[in-house]
Protein backbone atom coordinates (compact mmCIF):
# COMPACT_ATOMS: atom_id res chain seq x y z
CA UNK A 1 0.00 0.00 0.00
CA UNK A 2 1.63 3.27 -0.73
CA UNK A 3 2.02 5.69 1.63
CA UNK A 4 3.85 9.36 2.25
CA UNK A 5 6.97 8.72 5.10
CA UNK A 6 7.92 11.31 6.66
CA UNK A 7 11.74 11.50 7.63
CA UNK A 8 13.42 13.05 10.15
CA UNK A 9 17.10 13.23 11.52
CA UNK A 10 18.42 13.91 15.01
CA UNK A 11 21.34 13.05 17.26
CA UNK A 12 20.94 11.12 20.11
CA UNK A 13 21.15 13.76 22.98
CA UNK A 14 22.92 12.94 26.53
CA UNK A 15 19.82 13.11 28.57
CA UNK A 16 17.74 10.30 26.19
CA UNK A 17 20.56 7.66 27.38
CA UNK A 18 20.92 5.50 30.09
CA UNK A 19 24.34 4.34 32.63
CA UNK A 20 24.62 1.22 29.76
CA UNK A 21 25.03 4.25 27.22
CA UNK A 22 22.31 3.61 25.00
CA UNK A 23 18.86 5.12 24.06
CA UNK A 24 16.39 4.48 27.68
CA UNK A 25 13.49 2.73 25.54
CA UNK A 26 10.93 5.13 26.78
CA UNK A 27 12.97 8.02 24.94
CA UNK A 28 12.15 6.23 21.41
CA UNK A 29 8.53 6.39 21.88
CA UNK A 30 8.83 10.33 23.00
CA UNK A 31 10.68 10.86 19.70
CA UNK A 32 7.92 8.66 18.10
CA UNK A 33 5.15 10.69 19.00
CA UNK A 34 6.41 13.56 17.88
CA UNK A 35 7.21 12.25 14.41
CA UNK A 36 3.30 10.97 14.08
CA UNK A 37 2.57 14.94 14.78
CA UNK A 38 5.39 15.62 12.09
CA UNK A 39 3.91 13.10 9.45
CA UNK A 40 -0.07 14.24 10.37
CA UNK A 41 1.31 17.97 9.52
CA UNK A 42 2.38 17.03 6.26
CA UNK A 43 -1.48 17.18 5.67
CA UNK A 44 -0.67 21.04 5.75
CA UNK A 45 -2.36 21.61 8.91
CA UNK A 46 -0.93 22.44 12.14
CA UNK A 47 -2.62 20.62 15.84
CA UNK A 48 -4.83 22.81 16.37
CA UNK A 49 -6.19 23.40 12.88
CA UNK A 50 -6.48 19.71 12.52
CA UNK A 51 -8.51 19.85 15.83
CA UNK A 52 -10.71 22.84 14.47
CA UNK A 53 -10.67 21.94 11.22
CA UNK A 54 -12.25 18.16 11.46
CA UNK A 55 -13.75 18.36 14.71
CA UNK A 56 -11.48 16.11 17.19
CA UNK A 57 -10.00 16.14 19.90
CA UNK A 58 -6.79 14.26 19.03
CA UNK A 59 -5.23 10.69 18.02
CA UNK A 60 -5.09 8.89 20.85
CA UNK A 61 -3.25 5.90 21.30
CA UNK A 62 -4.78 2.61 22.02
CA UNK A 63 -1.89 0.39 21.30
CA UNK A 64 1.77 0.01 20.78
CA UNK A 65 4.91 -2.22 20.61
CA UNK A 66 8.55 -2.04 19.56
CA UNK A 67 11.51 -4.14 18.77
CA UNK A 68 14.67 -3.59 19.52
CA UNK A 69 17.32 -4.41 17.43
CA UNK A 70 20.19 -2.74 17.89
CA UNK A 71 21.54 -0.02 20.37
CA UNK A 72 21.64 3.65 19.91
CA UNK A 73 24.69 5.51 22.17
CA UNK A 74 25.04 9.37 22.41
CA UNK A 75 25.86 11.54 19.71
CA UNK A 76 24.98 9.13 17.26
CA UNK A 77 23.14 10.17 14.20
CA UNK A 78 19.72 8.95 13.19
CA UNK A 79 16.67 8.41 10.76
CA UNK A 80 13.78 8.00 11.70
CA UNK A 81 11.21 6.59 9.41
CA UNK A 82 6.93 6.92 9.16
CA UNK A 83 4.41 6.42 7.80
CA UNK A 84 0.41 5.37 8.14
CA UNK A 85 0.72 1.19 7.78
CA UNK A 86 -2.91 0.60 7.96
CA UNK A 87 -5.87 2.49 7.60
CA UNK A 88 -9.18 1.25 9.13
CA UNK A 89 -12.34 3.39 9.45
CA UNK A 90 -11.61 4.62 12.44
CA UNK A 91 -8.22 4.30 13.55
CA UNK A 92 -5.02 3.66 12.06
CA UNK A 93 -1.49 2.08 12.43
CA UNK A 94 1.91 4.20 12.42
CA UNK A 95 4.99 2.28 11.38
CA UNK A 96 8.25 4.02 12.68
CA UNK A 97 11.59 2.93 12.01
CA UNK A 98 14.89 3.83 13.55
CA UNK A 99 17.85 3.38 11.25
CA UNK A 100 21.70 4.23 12.15
CA UNK A 101 23.51 3.81 9.17
CA UNK A 102 22.17 1.27 6.85
CA UNK A 103 20.94 -0.71 9.88
CA UNK A 104 17.02 -1.08 11.49
CA UNK A 105 17.53 0.01 15.10
CA UNK A 106 14.23 0.13 16.03
CA UNK A 107 10.93 -1.21 14.51
CA UNK A 108 8.09 0.19 15.76
CA UNK A 109 4.10 0.69 15.54
CA UNK A 110 1.48 2.55 17.21
CA UNK A 111 -2.48 2.32 16.72
CA UNK A 112 -4.29 5.31 17.30
CA UNK A 113 -8.29 6.34 16.90
CA UNK A 114 -9.64 9.53 15.07
CA UNK A 115 -11.20 11.09 17.92
CA UNK A 116 -13.96 13.44 18.60
CA UNK A 117 -15.69 14.79 21.43
CA UNK A 118 -18.81 12.25 21.98
CA UNK A 119 -22.20 14.19 21.92
CA UNK A 120 -23.91 12.23 24.23
CA UNK A 121 -21.22 11.85 27.09
CA UNK A 122 -19.39 15.16 28.19
CA UNK A 123 -16.40 14.57 29.04
CA UNK A 124 -15.84 11.10 27.25
CA UNK A 125 -14.43 10.30 23.47
CA UNK A 126 -15.78 8.81 20.28
CA UNK A 127 -14.03 7.21 17.57
CA UNK A 128 -15.11 9.32 13.99
CA UNK A 129 -14.51 8.09 10.51
CA UNK A 130 -11.37 9.22 9.21
CA UNK A 131 -11.37 12.14 6.07
CA UNK A 132 -10.82 10.67 2.97
CA UNK A 133 -8.42 13.73 2.28
CA UNK A 134 -6.49 13.03 5.49
CA UNK A 135 -6.47 9.15 3.96
CA UNK A 136 -5.40 10.48 0.23
CA UNK A 137 -3.02 12.57 1.35
CA UNK A 138 -0.72 10.42 3.78
CA UNK A 139 -1.13 7.65 1.16
CA UNK A 140 0.95 9.82 -1.74
CA UNK A 141 4.56 8.77 -1.24
CA UNK A 142 5.14 11.77 -3.30
CA UNK A 143 3.86 14.20 -0.65
CA UNK A 144 2.06 16.06 -3.75
CA UNK A 145 -1.44 15.35 -2.11
CA UNK A 146 -2.48 18.26 0.47
CA UNK A 147 -5.23 18.36 2.48
CA UNK A 148 -4.89 22.50 2.38
CA UNK A 149 -5.13 24.04 -0.97
CA UNK B 1 11.43 31.23 60.46
CA UNK B 2 9.05 27.71 61.41
CA UNK B 3 8.31 26.09 58.95
CA UNK B 4 6.27 22.41 57.96
CA UNK B 5 8.88 20.25 56.54
CA UNK B 6 7.63 17.52 54.05
CA UNK B 7 10.18 14.65 53.72
CA UNK B 8 9.93 11.60 51.32
CA UNK B 9 12.22 8.93 50.15
CA UNK B 10 13.35 7.71 47.28
CA UNK B 11 15.67 5.44 45.22
CA UNK B 12 17.42 6.79 42.21
CA UNK B 13 15.82 4.83 38.80
CA UNK B 14 18.07 3.58 36.12
CA UNK B 15 16.37 5.80 33.82
CA UNK B 16 17.28 9.07 36.20
CA UNK B 17 20.43 8.08 35.24
CA UNK B 18 22.59 9.64 32.38
CA UNK B 19 25.76 7.73 30.58
CA UNK B 20 28.24 8.96 33.48
CA UNK B 21 26.13 6.66 35.74
CA UNK B 22 24.68 10.24 37.49
CA UNK B 23 21.19 11.60 38.04
CA UNK B 24 20.39 13.99 34.68
CA UNK B 25 20.06 16.78 36.66
CA UNK B 26 16.66 17.71 35.30
CA UNK B 27 15.44 14.75 37.38
CA UNK B 28 15.76 16.43 40.19
CA UNK B 29 13.75 19.06 39.42
CA UNK B 30 10.90 16.86 38.47
CA UNK B 31 11.47 15.27 41.53
CA UNK B 32 11.14 18.89 43.19
CA UNK B 33 8.04 19.53 41.41
CA UNK B 34 6.24 16.64 43.06
CA UNK B 35 7.54 17.70 46.13
CA UNK B 36 5.88 20.89 46.35
CA UNK B 37 2.74 19.05 45.03
CA UNK B 38 3.00 16.70 48.04
CA UNK B 39 4.24 19.49 51.01
CA UNK B 40 0.36 21.60 50.17
CA UNK B 41 -1.20 18.30 50.05
CA UNK B 42 -0.66 19.04 53.83
CA UNK B 43 -2.62 21.41 53.96
CA UNK B 44 -5.18 18.93 53.77
CA UNK B 45 -6.26 19.80 50.13
CA UNK B 46 -6.02 17.25 46.93
CA UNK B 47 -4.73 19.97 44.02
CA UNK B 48 -8.22 19.74 42.56
CA UNK B 49 -9.83 20.96 45.67
CA UNK B 50 -7.34 23.63 46.49
CA UNK B 51 -8.02 24.69 43.03
CA UNK B 52 -11.72 24.72 43.84
CA UNK B 53 -11.65 26.07 47.18
CA UNK B 54 -9.25 29.29 46.92
CA UNK B 55 -10.41 29.67 43.16
CA UNK B 56 -6.76 29.82 42.05
CA UNK B 57 -5.77 27.80 38.37
CA UNK B 58 -2.63 26.70 39.88
CA UNK B 59 0.57 28.05 41.50
CA UNK B 60 3.55 28.51 38.76
CA UNK B 61 7.29 28.46 38.66
CA UNK B 62 8.71 32.39 38.11
CA UNK B 63 12.33 31.15 38.88
CA UNK B 64 13.93 28.43 40.59
CA UNK B 65 17.57 27.39 41.19
CA UNK B 66 19.82 24.41 42.25
CA UNK B 67 23.55 23.62 43.54
CA UNK B 68 24.56 19.86 42.71
CA UNK B 69 26.77 18.83 45.88
CA UNK B 70 27.41 15.50 45.33
CA UNK B 71 26.20 12.99 42.52
CA UNK B 72 23.96 10.73 43.53
CA UNK B 73 23.61 7.32 41.33
CA UNK B 74 21.31 3.94 40.03
CA UNK B 75 19.90 2.57 43.76
CA UNK B 76 21.14 5.07 45.75
CA UNK B 77 18.15 6.06 48.56
CA UNK B 78 17.86 9.96 49.10
CA UNK B 79 15.72 11.78 51.44
CA UNK B 80 13.77 14.70 49.78
CA UNK B 81 13.19 17.74 52.27
CA UNK B 82 10.78 20.58 51.41
CA UNK B 83 9.64 23.83 53.07
CA UNK B 84 8.58 27.24 52.49
CA UNK B 85 10.91 29.65 53.28
CA UNK B 86 9.84 32.60 52.21
CA UNK B 87 6.45 34.29 52.19
CA UNK B 88 6.02 37.00 49.93
CA UNK B 89 1.89 38.33 49.68
CA UNK B 90 1.27 36.74 46.27
CA UNK B 91 4.41 34.41 45.93
CA UNK B 92 6.20 31.78 47.92
CA UNK B 93 9.21 30.60 47.51
CA UNK B 94 10.18 26.49 48.43
CA UNK B 95 13.24 24.96 49.71
CA UNK B 96 14.09 21.57 48.39
CA UNK B 97 17.34 19.49 49.87
CA UNK B 98 18.37 16.17 48.07
CA UNK B 99 19.89 14.14 51.24
CA UNK B 100 22.20 11.02 50.45
CA UNK B 101 22.69 9.80 54.21
CA UNK B 102 23.75 13.12 56.00
CA UNK B 103 25.45 14.65 52.58
CA UNK B 104 23.29 17.42 51.52
CA UNK B 105 23.44 16.40 47.63
CA UNK B 106 21.45 19.10 46.45
CA UNK B 107 19.99 22.31 47.43
CA UNK B 108 17.42 24.41 45.37
CA UNK B 109 14.53 26.62 45.52
CA UNK B 110 11.76 27.35 43.77
CA UNK B 111 9.95 30.84 43.38
CA UNK B 112 6.04 30.19 42.68
CA UNK B 113 2.88 32.65 42.23
CA UNK B 114 -0.32 31.87 43.77
CA UNK B 115 -1.70 32.65 40.99
CA UNK B 116 -5.67 32.97 40.29
CA UNK B 117 -7.93 33.68 36.41
CA UNK B 118 -7.72 37.41 35.61
CA UNK B 119 -11.05 38.37 35.72
CA UNK B 120 -10.15 41.16 33.20
CA UNK B 121 -8.41 39.38 30.52
CA UNK B 122 -9.71 36.20 29.80
CA UNK B 123 -6.93 33.60 29.24
CA UNK B 124 -4.63 35.25 31.63
CA UNK B 125 -3.67 34.98 34.76
CA UNK B 126 -2.73 37.39 37.74
CA UNK B 127 -0.66 37.06 41.38
CA UNK B 128 -3.56 36.55 44.03
CA UNK B 129 -2.84 36.83 48.18
CA UNK B 130 -2.10 33.91 49.53
CA UNK B 131 -4.51 32.51 52.19
CA UNK B 132 -3.65 33.05 55.78
CA UNK B 133 -4.85 29.42 56.62
CA UNK B 134 -2.41 28.18 53.97
CA UNK B 135 0.55 29.89 55.20
CA UNK B 136 -0.34 28.95 58.93
CA UNK B 137 -0.82 25.34 57.46
CA UNK B 138 2.90 25.27 56.29
CA UNK B 139 4.39 27.31 58.85
CA UNK B 140 3.47 24.57 61.93
CA UNK B 141 6.69 22.29 62.05
CA UNK B 142 4.64 20.21 64.07
CA UNK B 143 1.95 19.43 61.00
CA UNK B 144 -0.98 19.40 63.34
CA UNK B 145 -2.19 22.76 61.82
CA UNK B 146 -4.59 21.65 59.17
CA UNK B 147 -6.68 23.98 56.50
CA UNK B 148 -9.42 21.73 56.50
CA UNK B 149 -11.45 20.52 59.66
CA UNK C 1 1.91 -20.66 35.47
CA UNK C 2 2.34 -19.82 38.95
CA UNK C 3 4.60 -16.20 39.42
CA UNK C 4 5.33 -13.83 42.09
CA UNK C 5 3.37 -10.28 41.81
CA UNK C 6 5.13 -7.58 42.42
CA UNK C 7 2.63 -4.54 43.64
CA UNK C 8 3.09 -1.19 44.07
CA UNK C 9 1.04 1.43 44.52
CA UNK C 10 1.89 5.46 42.36
CA UNK C 11 0.03 8.75 42.20
CA UNK C 12 0.38 9.67 39.05
CA UNK C 13 1.97 13.13 39.01
CA UNK C 14 1.87 16.39 37.39
CA UNK C 15 4.97 16.36 35.16
CA UNK C 16 3.83 12.81 33.88
CA UNK C 17 0.26 14.24 32.19
CA UNK C 18 0.30 16.01 28.72
CA UNK C 19 -2.37 18.88 27.93
CA UNK C 20 -5.13 16.71 27.58
CA UNK C 21 -4.60 15.99 31.38
CA UNK C 22 -3.78 12.57 30.58
CA UNK C 23 -0.94 10.70 31.24
CA UNK C 24 1.70 10.79 28.30
CA UNK C 25 2.04 7.40 27.49
CA UNK C 26 6.03 6.66 27.04
CA UNK C 27 5.58 7.72 31.22
CA UNK C 28 3.91 4.73 31.77
CA UNK C 29 7.62 2.76 29.84
CA UNK C 30 9.12 4.67 32.40
CA UNK C 31 6.70 2.99 35.39
CA UNK C 32 7.53 -0.54 33.58
CA UNK C 33 11.16 -0.39 33.95
CA UNK C 34 11.20 0.33 37.30
CA UNK C 35 8.74 -2.21 38.28
CA UNK C 36 11.22 -4.85 36.60
CA UNK C 37 13.80 -3.58 38.87
CA UNK C 38 11.55 -4.34 41.64
CA UNK C 39 10.23 -7.47 40.92
CA UNK C 40 13.81 -8.58 40.51
CA UNK C 41 15.11 -7.18 43.39
CA UNK C 42 12.63 -9.71 45.18
CA UNK C 43 15.46 -12.21 45.02
CA UNK C 44 17.15 -10.48 47.59
CA UNK C 45 19.87 -8.97 45.31
CA UNK C 46 19.97 -5.43 44.52
CA UNK C 47 20.86 -4.07 40.43
CA UNK C 48 24.83 -4.23 41.55
CA UNK C 49 24.70 -7.57 43.02
CA UNK C 50 22.68 -9.16 40.13
CA UNK C 51 25.41 -8.10 37.65
CA UNK C 52 28.82 -9.13 40.14
CA UNK C 53 26.84 -12.49 41.54
CA UNK C 54 25.18 -13.91 37.93
CA UNK C 55 28.43 -12.31 35.77
CA UNK C 56 25.27 -10.14 34.09
CA UNK C 57 26.11 -6.46 32.21
CA UNK C 58 22.13 -6.50 32.52
CA UNK C 59 18.86 -7.76 31.16
CA UNK C 60 18.36 -5.24 27.87
CA UNK C 61 15.04 -4.75 26.54
CA UNK C 62 14.49 -6.69 22.92
CA UNK C 63 10.72 -6.27 22.54
CA UNK C 64 7.87 -4.73 24.36
CA UNK C 65 3.85 -3.41 23.78
CA UNK C 66 1.40 -2.18 25.58
CA UNK C 67 -2.39 -1.49 25.29
CA UNK C 68 -4.20 1.48 26.60
CA UNK C 69 -7.43 0.96 28.21
CA UNK C 70 -8.46 3.85 30.41
CA UNK C 71 -6.54 7.28 30.58
CA UNK C 72 -4.98 7.63 34.21
CA UNK C 73 -4.94 11.42 35.26
CA UNK C 74 -3.24 13.96 37.55
CA UNK C 75 -3.80 12.47 41.15
CA UNK C 76 -5.07 9.29 40.17
CA UNK C 77 -4.02 6.28 42.01
CA UNK C 78 -2.81 3.06 40.28
CA UNK C 79 -1.44 -0.26 41.11
CA UNK C 80 1.23 -1.62 39.17
CA UNK C 81 1.02 -5.39 39.37
CA UNK C 82 4.49 -7.36 37.52
CA UNK C 83 5.21 -10.36 36.99
CA UNK C 84 7.35 -12.82 34.85
CA UNK C 85 4.97 -14.84 32.60
CA UNK C 86 6.83 -16.50 30.31
CA UNK C 87 10.75 -17.99 30.85
CA UNK C 88 12.98 -19.02 28.07
CA UNK C 89 16.29 -20.45 28.20
CA UNK C 90 17.91 -17.08 28.33
CA UNK C 91 15.23 -14.61 27.91
CA UNK C 92 11.81 -13.64 29.61
CA UNK C 93 8.95 -11.72 29.30
CA UNK C 94 7.01 -9.36 32.02
CA UNK C 95 4.05 -8.75 32.02
CA UNK C 96 2.85 -5.14 33.75
CA UNK C 97 -0.95 -4.21 34.80
CA UNK C 98 -1.82 -0.77 35.52
CA UNK C 99 -4.78 -1.05 37.86
CA UNK C 100 -6.91 2.12 38.60
CA UNK C 101 -9.32 0.96 41.57
CA UNK C 102 -10.69 -2.41 39.43
CA UNK C 103 -10.52 -1.13 36.60
CA UNK C 104 -7.23 -2.47 34.03
CA UNK C 105 -6.07 1.01 32.64
CA UNK C 106 -2.98 -0.19 31.16
CA UNK C 107 -1.82 -4.03 29.56
CA UNK C 108 1.82 -4.33 28.91
CA UNK C 109 4.93 -6.75 28.48
CA UNK C 110 8.33 -6.21 28.59
CA UNK C 111 10.72 -9.30 26.78
CA UNK C 112 14.32 -8.82 27.86
CA UNK C 113 17.68 -11.03 27.75
CA UNK C 114 19.18 -12.46 30.73
CA UNK C 115 22.83 -10.67 28.95
CA UNK C 116 26.20 -11.15 29.60
CA UNK C 117 29.33 -9.61 28.16
CA UNK C 118 30.53 -11.87 25.11
CA UNK C 119 34.54 -13.21 26.25
CA UNK C 120 34.83 -13.34 22.54
CA UNK C 121 33.88 -10.24 21.56
CA UNK C 122 35.05 -7.26 23.16
CA UNK C 123 32.03 -4.69 24.27
CA UNK C 124 29.44 -7.10 22.81
CA UNK C 125 26.68 -8.96 24.85
CA UNK C 126 25.69 -12.07 24.60
CA UNK C 127 22.51 -14.14 26.01
CA UNK C 128 23.33 -16.18 28.81
CA UNK C 129 21.31 -18.55 30.31
CA UNK C 130 19.22 -17.62 32.94
CA UNK C 131 20.25 -18.99 36.52
CA UNK C 132 17.36 -22.08 38.02
CA UNK C 133 17.14 -19.97 41.64
CA UNK C 134 16.18 -17.02 40.09
CA UNK C 135 13.38 -18.32 38.05
CA UNK C 136 12.36 -20.37 41.40
CA UNK C 137 12.35 -17.05 43.71
CA UNK C 138 10.62 -15.52 40.61
CA UNK C 139 8.13 -18.23 40.24
CA UNK C 140 6.67 -18.42 44.02
CA UNK C 141 3.88 -16.90 44.20
CA UNK C 142 4.13 -16.61 48.27
CA UNK C 143 7.49 -14.57 47.73
CA UNK C 144 8.95 -16.81 50.36
CA UNK C 145 11.87 -18.33 47.99
CA UNK C 146 14.79 -15.87 48.54
CA UNK C 147 18.16 -16.53 46.06
CA UNK C 148 19.67 -15.34 48.58
CA UNK C 149 20.09 -17.33 51.85
CA UNK D 1 32.92 40.23 26.92
CA UNK D 2 32.58 38.72 23.30
CA UNK D 3 31.06 35.54 22.73
CA UNK D 4 29.89 33.07 20.46
CA UNK D 5 26.35 32.90 20.65
CA UNK D 6 25.15 29.15 19.30
CA UNK D 7 21.63 29.36 18.06
CA UNK D 8 19.02 27.02 17.42
CA UNK D 9 15.23 26.92 16.49
CA UNK D 10 12.53 24.41 18.53
CA UNK D 11 9.00 23.52 18.35
CA UNK D 12 7.47 22.57 20.94
CA UNK D 13 6.73 18.95 21.87
CA UNK D 14 3.45 17.64 22.87
CA UNK D 15 5.38 15.63 25.12
CA UNK D 16 7.39 18.22 27.51
CA UNK D 17 3.91 20.18 27.82
CA UNK D 18 2.30 19.78 31.09
CA UNK D 19 -1.60 19.61 31.89
CA UNK D 20 -1.74 23.51 31.79
CA UNK D 21 -0.80 23.31 28.55
CA UNK D 22 2.28 25.29 28.82
CA UNK D 23 6.05 23.69 28.45
CA UNK D 24 6.56 21.46 32.19
CA UNK D 25 9.94 23.41 33.33
CA UNK D 26 12.61 20.72 33.84
CA UNK D 27 12.38 20.07 29.67
CA UNK D 28 14.17 23.56 29.61
CA UNK D 29 16.47 22.00 31.01
CA UNK D 30 16.40 19.14 29.18
CA UNK D 31 16.78 21.76 25.98
CA UNK D 32 19.71 23.39 27.59
CA UNK D 33 21.72 20.72 28.22
CA UNK D 34 22.05 19.35 24.82
CA UNK D 35 22.16 23.30 23.66
CA UNK D 36 25.79 23.56 25.70
CA UNK D 37 26.83 20.33 23.75
CA UNK D 38 25.68 22.02 20.53
CA UNK D 39 28.06 25.11 21.85
CA UNK D 40 31.07 23.41 22.67
CA UNK D 41 30.59 21.03 19.14
CA UNK D 42 31.20 24.35 17.94
CA UNK D 43 34.88 23.91 18.60
CA UNK D 44 35.05 21.86 16.31
CA UNK D 45 35.73 18.57 18.51
CA UNK D 46 32.53 15.98 19.31
CA UNK D 47 31.77 15.17 22.87
CA UNK D 48 33.95 11.84 22.29
CA UNK D 49 36.84 13.39 20.44
CA UNK D 50 36.71 16.95 23.70
CA UNK D 51 37.12 13.90 26.28
CA UNK D 52 39.75 12.30 24.60
CA UNK D 53 41.71 14.98 22.98
CA UNK D 54 41.63 17.44 26.73
CA UNK D 55 41.67 14.36 28.89
CA UNK D 56 38.63 15.15 30.76
CA UNK D 57 35.76 12.96 31.89
CA UNK D 58 32.95 15.74 31.12
CA UNK D 59 31.49 19.16 31.94
CA UNK D 60 29.56 18.55 35.32
CA UNK D 61 27.50 20.97 36.24
CA UNK D 62 27.44 22.88 39.78
CA UNK D 63 24.54 24.93 39.27
CA UNK D 64 21.77 26.39 37.59
CA UNK D 65 19.08 28.68 37.64
CA UNK D 66 16.21 30.02 35.29
CA UNK D 67 13.81 32.61 35.18
CA UNK D 68 10.27 32.23 33.51
CA UNK D 69 9.12 35.40 32.07
CA UNK D 70 6.55 34.09 29.32
CA UNK D 71 4.64 30.29 29.18
CA UNK D 72 5.34 28.38 25.85
CA UNK D 73 3.01 26.10 24.24
CA UNK D 74 2.49 23.16 22.19
CA UNK D 75 3.79 23.57 18.82
CA UNK D 76 5.06 27.47 19.98
CA UNK D 77 8.36 27.94 17.78
CA UNK D 78 10.85 28.75 19.43
CA UNK D 79 14.88 30.14 19.30
CA UNK D 80 17.93 29.18 22.10
CA UNK D 81 20.60 30.83 22.02
CA UNK D 82 23.07 30.05 24.43
CA UNK D 83 26.95 31.39 25.13
CA UNK D 84 29.63 31.40 27.62
CA UNK D 85 28.89 34.25 29.95
CA UNK D 86 31.91 34.29 32.12
CA UNK D 87 34.85 31.81 32.13
CA UNK D 88 37.20 30.83 35.50
CA UNK D 89 40.53 29.23 35.44
CA UNK D 90 38.60 25.85 36.02
CA UNK D 91 34.99 26.56 35.61
CA UNK D 92 32.48 28.72 33.28
CA UNK D 93 29.07 30.08 32.93
CA UNK D 94 26.90 29.22 30.30
CA UNK D 95 23.76 31.59 29.86
CA UNK D 96 20.82 30.24 27.95
CA UNK D 97 17.96 32.39 26.90
CA UNK D 98 14.49 30.95 25.42
CA UNK D 99 13.10 33.27 22.86
CA UNK D 100 9.62 33.38 21.80
CA UNK D 101 9.19 35.90 18.46
CA UNK D 102 11.00 38.97 20.08
CA UNK D 103 9.99 38.22 24.11
CA UNK D 104 12.14 36.54 26.32
CA UNK D 105 10.33 33.38 27.42
CA UNK D 106 13.06 32.28 30.03
CA UNK D 107 16.43 33.76 31.01
CA UNK D 108 19.02 30.99 32.71
CA UNK D 109 22.57 29.58 33.46
CA UNK D 110 24.42 26.85 34.20
CA UNK D 111 27.69 26.72 35.88
CA UNK D 112 30.08 23.95 34.78
CA UNK D 113 33.09 22.46 36.12
CA UNK D 114 36.19 21.11 33.03
CA UNK D 115 36.40 17.80 34.76
CA UNK D 116 39.62 15.74 34.76
CA UNK D 117 39.84 12.12 36.01
CA UNK D 118 41.40 12.35 39.54
CA UNK D 119 44.97 10.64 39.54
CA UNK D 120 45.05 10.23 43.01
CA UNK D 121 42.02 9.69 43.98
CA UNK D 122 40.71 6.90 41.62
CA UNK D 123 36.81 7.08 40.59
CA UNK D 124 37.04 10.95 41.77
CA UNK D 125 36.71 13.71 39.43
CA UNK D 126 38.78 17.09 39.29
CA UNK D 127 38.44 20.88 38.12
CA UNK D 128 40.87 21.34 35.47
CA UNK D 129 42.33 24.23 33.92
CA UNK D 130 40.18 25.02 30.64
CA UNK D 131 42.12 25.20 27.62
CA UNK D 132 43.12 28.27 26.00
CA UNK D 133 41.94 26.96 22.42
CA UNK D 134 38.47 26.17 23.76
CA UNK D 135 38.00 29.33 25.49
CA UNK D 136 39.62 31.21 21.94
CA UNK D 137 36.86 29.52 20.09
CA UNK D 138 34.10 30.23 22.34
CA UNK D 139 34.64 33.82 22.35
CA UNK D 140 34.87 34.75 19.12
CA UNK D 141 31.11 35.74 17.96
CA UNK D 142 31.94 35.22 14.07
CA UNK D 143 32.66 31.05 14.81
CA UNK D 144 35.71 31.87 12.68
CA UNK D 145 37.92 30.45 15.50
CA UNK D 146 37.94 26.60 15.05
CA UNK D 147 40.18 24.21 17.64
CA UNK D 148 40.72 22.06 15.76
CA UNK D 149 42.67 23.19 12.32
Amino acid sequence: MPALVNRRSLTIEWGQCDPAGIVFYPQYLIMFDTSTSLLFARTGYTPAEMREHFGIIGMPLVEQGAKFLAPCRFDDEIVLESEVSDWGRTSFTVRHRVLKGSDLAVDAFEKRVWAAADPERPGRIKAAPIPREVMACLSDPSGATRCVS
